[in-house]
């Protein structure tokens, strides 16, 4: 790590290595805006820039973690869960923000408890009804005796949050219980993610997104969401996605859409420009996770800091038919406290890579059955470049 | 407010009555995607626009509120106070996101206290010694008599907030005092509010913003902002504010800057892209207001959705070096529970509104002295057509 971890002491060193994109991002703080007398002399800052995306783009480019889907669509389901699982443990905290949440074992995520850690952490269709996928989880983890020692036994912790599918398509009694969990931490693999309509995104309004960042300090930052929001994700001005200017490498590679196309899609009833469902059938639920060690309490604001990635890429966000909740995970144990530069990168870079999880979503979620029609379906025009 | 408030009911009528920029915003629920099974019919939602700016799209379009600066530039001084102050109290609460507040009397804004209401809100320069600005406010308060009654006088309820400016062109020992908010009070007026390098903006890096919006609702939400992030407002790669998307008729009036003067912009330095400043020389301090009826947790809550109005218009956000803070305050005692669609269409108006007093601050704050330059001498080609 120390070879891309460059202390900047100098104005002639800071221009030097100047990169205009990942300035905004991640170095608001190197030019001077006039000589400061001397006494202050801003402290030197260690310039932290993004090298591009993960291998995979993908949340398993956090070392240490595995996910795993469990979709139905046969009998009357529409629905599915995805578990993000550790072998070790990580370090673990969360925000929620929307007003209709639906999440279990949360509280013991609050710095200051007992537990620091988690086992894993589930992201479910169903409504409060899914929370019960979490136990299969629990079932799974017992079995495998991962979780927290008491005596004869383990106690797997496993912070579960749903997003609300119920009748989207499916019927309204067909949704995840334990087996769901149980068969999703099964197939659970470090392999590469794909964003589209599977698992938690199944019934969600607009599918599952994933993407990840890396760090010129080292670490690697990646997101996983399952958007069902209440607000767009897509600008009906232009009908792109709000956070298409979050890409890095052409990661997305859209075009502007034909202006009929877009006419169209917000004239018309289902097309993505309409908000994604009615007040009490929404919720967009995320986890960001990061090989960086942190304390439980940093974890927890990264998720914080990272709703700013939803607020970039949806509009508007937090309402009161949402349950928004987002998931920060660490999966390298706190051993020294990290650089306030290290923090706020990696903090920074949680949001973006959020709002990157976001346009993933929309735009490589395909139409199943009655759901939403694809962005690609829906905006031709706007994916001639994608292949 | 009857004749602006459209219960929908069918289809038809929703179709009718769509608008396409607003619908984005606060209709995010009215098309379904597919036919609902018929016990899952969507709950009527009243149908809530954005009309318009207010009539001076300035934080006084809220009735019930006075703003006042107090400014010094003389003798080393490049600072300033903005006070807020209602003649009948207000209901507030508050949200703090950034790694470097500097508030006083925010803990008594937390819903369930005793106090519901303040007679004024402080943001000002002066780091945390600029919160002394306060008790000249509260000073000006017990001499009018207004505050809590407490048998043989009143106490004044003044939350405040700050940003570093310290020895950001001004010397450091210079920095407001009590002097400062008595003499803001005495200033406030409902009269129109410019955006500008004034009261809390004089020494921020970016000034001073605000803007109104009224809904169709019959209410108004406006925003002040004394604008001082770590982040940029700024897109560097447009250089166009981030905000610009929020904007309501033509309101900034900006074209795309010619890219001489973007590449110059982000290769010099003191341009308005280089972020604002040092990690511990920052914080956006900012409040939104409303003549809705809100409870105070309702105010906390419309202050903590206004985050993603500085998500959208700054980035990255919440630094470690920010002192984030957003007052939420209602002039409207509350007397019966606004529709979940009232509430939703206040918070996420404010969220906006925040978002376009931030542009206003960028395009409208000109350079005093050693401050930075003001966009539009940055980038005179991105104003042509502003007057």
């Amino acid at each position: 790590m120390d070879q891309s971890y460059h202390p900047v002491r100098g104005r002639a060193e800071r221009r030097a290595c100047w990169t205009l994109a990942a300035a905004a991002v991640f170095v608001p703080t190197v030019l001077a805006a006039q000589q400061p007398p001397a006494q202050q002399q801003r402290p030197a800052m260690p310039r932290i820039t993004v090298l591009g995306t993960g291998p995979s783009n993908s949340l398993t480019d956090v070392p240490g973690l595995k996910v795993g889907h469990y979709t139905r669509t046969d009998s009357g389901y529409r629905s599915g869960t995805t578990v993000i699982r550790t072998e070790q443990g990580a370090t673990a905290g969360y925000s929620q923000m929307g007003g209709a949440p639906g999440t279990k074992e949360t509280d013991l995520l609050k710095p200051g408890g007992q537990v620091r850690g988690v086992q894993a952490i589930v992201l479910s269709g169903g409504s409060a009804y899914g929370l019960d996928a979490a136990s299969g989880v629990m079932q799974w983890m017992e079995e495998n005796k991962f979780g927290v020692f008491v005596g004869a036994g383990v106690v797997p912790i496993v912070p579960a949050a749903i997003l609300m599918d119920l009748g989207r398509g499916g019927d309204f009694k067909k949704r995840p219980d334990a087996s769901f969990g149980y068969k999703a931490t099964v197939a659970a693999s470090n392999q590469p993610v794909k964003s589209g309509r599977i698992g938690v995104g199944m019934g969600a309004g607009w599918g599952m997104g994933t993407a990840s960042v890396k760090l010129s300090n080292g670490y690697t930052v990646a997101a996983i969401v399952g958007l069902n929001p209440a607000g767009s994700p897509v600008d009906p001005r232009t009908c792109l996605p709000y956070g298409l200017f979050l890409e890095i490498d052409n990661e997305f590679n859209l075009v502007q859409p034909k202006a009929e196309e877009c006419q169209a899609a917000n004239a018309g009833r289902g097309g993505p420009n309409d908000g994604s469902d009615s007040a009490p059938r929404n919720t967009t639920i995320a986890l960001v996770a990061t090989d960086a060690p942190l304390l439980d309490l940093e974890a927890g604001r990264m998720a914080e800091i990272a709703n700013a990635g939803l607020a970039r890429s949806i509009r508007p966000i937090h309402n009161i038919g949402d349950g928004d909740t987002v998931f920060g995970m660490a999966t390298t144990p706190f051993t020294t406290q990290l650089s306030n530069a290290d923090l706020q990168a990696v903090f920074n870079a949680a949001a973006d890579v959020l709002g990157r999880a976001v346009v993933h979503a929309v735009v490589e979620s395909k139409q199943v059955g009655s759901s939403r029609m694809g962005y690609c379906q829906q905006y031709p025009s706007a994916c001639v470049k994608r292949k």
